[in-house]
């Protein structure tokens, strides 16, 4: 009796609509209760049963949305859906890291499944999260917190799981990237093209998180722990904008035979792990050189695979929605499964991370782009290299430009050999000293990505 | 006591090292061990427990090997490992369709999983022998079949299963693509580079399967299949090989803005799907018209994603090797699991697949370029353009070339747009039938891939 009684539940469990509950509405919410409208047929063929949302949260409840909202129950109150024990996976897309968190914790206190849109949620407090889901033996997925739909946490956390990743770099922000094509293309300057691009809707009002490089760390910071097996470390991440790029620097690393992208880079060296964002000039024959607009593209090195390079929509509704709904679809596959044998949060069991440094960003090593101004006089040339020698660094091209119409200094680009951050810094500063050089030295780090 | 015994079981289960055999010791099966001996550590910090290589076999146990087998038992025959009730897994890197399937049956019939390398065997038994292992409760994993190391079945049958696949599009064969490349870069002939290849390794001494586009329609056959959720039906693939591209084709290509690549196109329309492999103009603005040498790289474009990019190497002993292992390691996750919510082998659950016509290849809607020679006479063009009016067959470009110095034919160069295939294999024969026409019109697809 007891056997066909478990037999039965079992049954009835196989065969039970699968309950999500969205919080938020917006673009990523949005596109999410699309896909899983439009495509319910396609996604109950693959996980063998249906998944249906049956409750939303917005905070407007009148707002004009981009989906459908029939057949779901909406309330102004998340909580009413996490505590909702009908209630199988909640999926969190209102975004941002303060009164979310204790949400997640609670959703999670109550059994709950997670898939969640949330970079800055999982950068700043996905250890204590995870730490939670798994007391709790639930899952906390994320794949759509990082490049959108490009399913690139499922790549490196379980495509590449045989190799010894050796480093990441991406172009890990959209609105950044739209910014430095539209300036290559058209020869525009940062500020004009920002402008557009806020009135295209693809930078917010407050450009800050995207052109300052944190929205890229974020991602960056999740995409370093499950590549190295390492805690989530947000605040070590050095980060640098792009809004310093001029134009002219635009110019000449295109007459030089490279492209400047704004990458996120996570690299393992035998000191310690470099966390940085910033723009890199990067060869032009390089596929990532050529990610252009909206686009995002993340650089996988692995110790047996080599260079792997994923691309796709790194945001809006539905690309985004597609790496939620691909969430969703694991999580209900793994809903039988032995918490134990999952894929770990972080790739790694959370017993085996590896308490590896985090380099200062002086102790970073990579190869630099300097431009700076200089008098037309003999010897100016003669002081700048003695100075570089003497901080051991090694000049790969000097090339002297036409002063502009408007001035009488020159300038002049060098290309330098790989070379200690803290030695460029030293570096740097004694050239600024020198009388004969006018203004600040414009420095971009270059990376050959092989 | 029960109870306790239960508990001791499982967590046995959970300390035991995972026994792995491994079929063949060439390139993959080397690149394996490789792998699984240099990562051990690194791979169980992921899953958890030690995975080793017990036994291996190889037909000539005194050849030379790319890897150490010390702690490894071998044996000349395979089914020493397959009957041998110690194993847990078995890694299958003989390749070929032949006796390798009755191996492989017999080894799903002793209960074990299996992960392969085998595009052809999968491509063309793959249905039985996934319904022997569904029978069986086993998994039989085959990522690295396809793309060398890019972890291409995982992204479609995983990481975009929220979307319906509208269409793929892959350089899935490193031999071809290297022969295209030099002729691109170096202006050489099919002869020159593919004896040069040969000499290099890159391909084989009978380089039929990859040159005649056999090895691509493999693996076309299997990305059809997980992203549309039907059998595979590797008969009816269409392949045409690159032995007929001339110099001149992809010297013309490049003036207007295009590059030819050898390409596995699956598409899914309203009339049924498209399967074929063959050449193809891309415009060189396309990131993947910029995949050079070796390397391989499959588009992916679903409804809600939109068009992504996955890119790598597609052969080779540790870019494949990591692909096995990638497997090896999701078949140890799912030990535990029930076989019931796994990722299902064609991504679609067995009940589920769909019963979609595959089109002949007269079906085919694409565009073309077309090269034909023409006598210098007022009225060839009139002729010509007539015909593929007649044909429903628009005109996006004409170009006429200087005659070549040894000859007085006229080359003349039209890229059409497009146009069902039947509709153009009945102008070619029109137009190769006039009397100022000499010779045969080549003809080579294009595809904008947006």
């Amino acid at each position: 009796m007891k056997y066909n009684g478990q037999l039965l539940a079992e049954l009835e469990f196989a065969l039970k609509p699968i309950k999500v509950g969205v919080l938020g509405l917006g673009t990523v919410g949005g596109g999410t209760v699309n896909i899983l409208k439009r495509n319910a047929a396609e996604i109950a063929r693959r996980a063998g049963r249906e998944i249906i949302i049956t409750r939303a949260s917005a905070r407007d409840l009148q707002k004009p949305r981009i989906c459908d909202t029939q057949d779901i129950q909406l309330t102004t109150d998340p909580l009413d859906i996490i505590n909702d024990p009908d209630i199988d996976i909640i999926v969190e897309t209102i975004g941002g890291a303060g009164t979310v968190k204790d949400m997640i914790l609670t959703a999670i206190a109550n059994g709950k499944h997670i898939v969640t849109a949330n970079k800055s949620l999982i950068a700043t407090h996905g250890n204590e999260i995870f730490a939670k889901a798994s007391e709790q033996g639930v899952i906390v997925a994320f794949e759509a917190a990082v490049a959108g739909g490009i399913p690139i946490i499922k790549a490196i956390r379980e495509g590449l799981s045989g190799n010894q990743i050796q480093w990441v770099a991406g172009i890990i922000n959209g609105t950044g990237n739209f910014i430095l094509t539209e300036m290559r293309d058209k020869g525009r300057d940062f500020a004009d093209v920002l402008a557009e691009a806020q009135a295209l809707g693809y930078a917010e009002a407050d450009p800050t998180f995207d052109v300052e490089g944190i929205d890229a760390g974020h991602k960056l910071t999740i995409l370093a722990s499950i590549a190295f097996g390492i805690p989530l470390q947000f605040e070590k991440v050095y980060t640098e904008g792009i809004t310093e790029i001029a134009r002219i620097d635009v110019e000449y690393a295109e007459q030089l035979g490279y492209r400047i992208k704004h990458l996120g880079i996570a690299r393992k060296t035998a000191e310690g792990i470099e966390l940085r964002v910033h723009p890199t000039l990067i060869p032009e024959r390089r596929l990532i050189a050529n990610v252009n607009g909206v686009m995002n593209a993340v650089l996988v090195k692995g110790d047996a695979v080599g260079a792997t390079l994923y691309y796709g929509a790194g945001a809006g509704a539905e690309p985004t929605g597609s790496s939620v709904v691909a969430d969703v679809i694991d999580v209900v596959r793994a809903l039988t499964s032995d918490p134990e044998n999952r894929v770990p949060h972080l790739a790694f069991r959370a017993d085996a991370l590896a308490d590896i440094p985090v380099l200062s960003a002086e102790r970073i090593k990579t190869s630099y782009y300097l431009r700076l101004n200089a008098e037309d006089k003999p010897g100016v040339l003669a002081d700048v290299t003695k100075i570089l020698a003497d901080h051991d660094i090694s000049i790969e091209a000097i090339i002297q430009k036409e002063p502009p119409k408007d001035s009488t200094a020159l300038p002049i680009i060098m290309l330098t050999q790989i070379t200690l951050e803290q030695e460029m810094n030293a570096a740097i500063r004694a050239i600024e000293a020198l009388p004969t050089v006018s203004g600040k030295v414009n420095r971009i780090r270059m990376e050959t990505l092989g």
